[in-house]
């Protein structure tokens, strides 16, 4: 009856466990919310302030003056380029969605880290990709391995990447933009959680270092602002706008103006950054909680890298155990964690978890790790 | 470089007429906006009453308080439907997106009306799709037709359509379904314009009448609200409703909150009827309007029905012209509209236009009308 892309339509196991996640006296580890009392809410000041004509038809595009800061502050990161290369989605769902109309058909070899976000694996392999790993160590992709891949498409999450946490070094990110070079793959850099950085910034993304490889680059203000404004960017290669554009206009026409509007006015006066340095406090302490309890409860049992950014911790467990079973126990005694292997490209046995740190409350997250190394063997 | 079915993107002619279309002084006939001056905006009251929790992620069907007022809606049409088939969506376009994804691959047949809705055209063609036309007349397409078709997907406009403005009669819609019920094909009715009849309330959905056949309806707030809320509902059979709200989760998670809550209090209070009640009489007379024009200097040059609902008149050339040079000349002078070509599935000569009476002032709509007079043989 469908489309045959239907059958890749992966399982609802996440849907599942989110939704078992949101069940009253839960504690969820399991998805990837920020935390909801430092959510950016609009003031009635700045609701007030709404331009008359956001209410009609907008640019496909997206609202100029948005277009503008965001290639403004992608400057500052060393990204050369102009507005016109920005486009503005509706949340970086829809730009991971955009890309693989864009790039990815029946067969397509798409290399991604491995594990890596799990929602890109979806839209991916909804439109026919075939997936590619590379050799990787704990500052990320191997330069050579990428030198050495076969693929159209390079899907990365190079800084507090979800799920594991990693950032790649400022040197590893120059060796990657240089092996990217020797390629002919398109960079799809996805860099949501870059604003939450602990120890200072993030070093400068890769596509930043490109010199010859044509590349996307994508922003979000889900993880910085508010996940319900549902508002992102991608910044495109001059080579890629054009069609880029053309399916954003045939996938919802162009992205809420409301939204546009309220995050313009934040950017235009300085209070993004003034939020995002006011809720990072939390996000540490929410982390240091998290790392204590980790080792109280499964110093012996896991191991981990501390994150220094994001929002997740990445476990992999000293004994073999079965997750899946895991989660489930864990489930029924009140505690969500999502199993390792959903963020696998390539299905491969790994007894490891990824542990949301942003949501929960001090107590919630004490709770839930002690509960967690009860029942891990 | 690209996935195939970006060869398939349509040319960027509408793109080109509607940016030609935007600059000043430009009388604009050729895009589907509504009218900037009636449109709703939402009062410091409704925006002061956003929910605290919308800034969080929410759920991929939408919120529930909307859909269950969507469901309420389509139930007073005869559309037997409960909350849970509802799914909110970041405008019409994107609900014709995701049944795209759903049902069209490389080579499926869909039937269309011809001509018909030509974003729908788009993203049909985008994933594959081959278009198979049935015969129609004055009232819309056969049943006869319908019943020998070989197609997996039938897309109809059949109130107000864009680009005709035929409006289908009760006597053949419940032919029609009757036609679809013995048909596997799922039937796909797009609805926009229905509540901008001026004549009374059209007749029901065809997607009432069905017994057998498995369907998706849609509709929006683009037109009876403001576009700028990017929103719009699909109401889908249970067959359906996981496989679209996985696709929806995989294209942006879920559609805008701020836009949600405000629709959601103005169907909770009655506002949007009242809203409708009160511009209704402002599209009566724009259509008034060009009607009277249309006489005066096209009288003898063209054939058209006068609409009795939705955004557009069409426009049958008496004289066979070249409409893209046409459309050149116009622009040329000063004056957008939007060759009929545009609108067809399967290209085929014809001489014809379509004309939009709601976004330009009396004034532009009497001078855009002699201005075409004067440049149509």
């Amino acid at each position: 009856m469908f489309a045959e892309r239907i059958d890749r339509l992966t399982s609802s196991l996440v849907r599942d466990i989110l939704a078992a996640a949101s069940r009253p006296g839960v504690i969820s580890f399991a998805g990837g919310l920020p935390a909801s009392e430092v959510l950016f809410r609009a003031s009635p000041q700045v609701l007030g302030q709404l331009p008359d004509d956001i209410w009609q038809y907008g640019q496909t595009e997206g609202e100029p003056a948005l277009r503008e800061q965001v290639a403004i502050r992608a400057r500052a990161l060393g990204i050369a380029c102009k507005a016109e290369q920005v486009l503005i989605v509706n949340g970086s769902q829809q730009g991971i969605d955009l890309v693989s109309k864009l790039m990815v058909e029946e067969g397509t070899r798409v290399l991604t880290e491995s594990p890596t976000y799990l929602a890109a694996l979806q839209v991916f392999r909804l439109m026919g990709a075939h997936f590619v790993t590379a050799a990787q160590d704990e500052e990320g992709l191997l330069p050579q391995a990428v030198a050495g891949a076969d693929a159209r498409l390079a899907y990365l999450v190079p800084t507090f990447q979800n799920p594991t946490g990693l950032c790649y070094s400022q040197a590893r990110r120059k060796a990657l933009a240089g092996a990217f070079d020797t390629q002919s793959m398109v960079v799809f850099e996805d860099d949501p959680y870059r604003d939450l950085s602990f120890d200072g910034p993030a070093p400068a993304p890769i596509v930043s270092h490109l010199k010859q490889a044509r590349w996307i680059y994508q922003g979000s203000f889900s993880k910085t602002l508010a996940p319900g404004l549902r508002l992102g960017y991608l910044i495109v290669h001059p080579d890629l706008i054009q069609a880029m554009t053309r399916l954003k206009q045939a996938a919802d026409l162009h992205s809420n103006r409301l939204s546009q509007a309220i995050v313009t006015q934040l950017l235009q006066d300085g209070s993004l950054d003034q939020h995002v340095a006011n809720i990072l406090p939390l996000y540490r302490e929410k982390r240091d909680v998290m790392q204590a309890a980790l080792l109280q409860h499964l110093g012996d049992k896991a191991s981990w890298a501390l994150p220094s950014g994001g929002l997740f911790f990445w476990l992999t467990l000293k004994n073999e155990q079965d997750v899946m079973q895991l989660m489930q126990e864990a489930l029924t005694a009140g505690l969500a964690i999502m199993p390792g292997s959903a963020f696998d490209p390539v299905p491969h046995p790994s007894s490891t978890i990824r542990l949301n740190f942003s949501h929960s409350s001090f107590e919630q997250i004490q709770q839930g790790i002690a509960l967690l190394g009860s029942l891990i063997k």
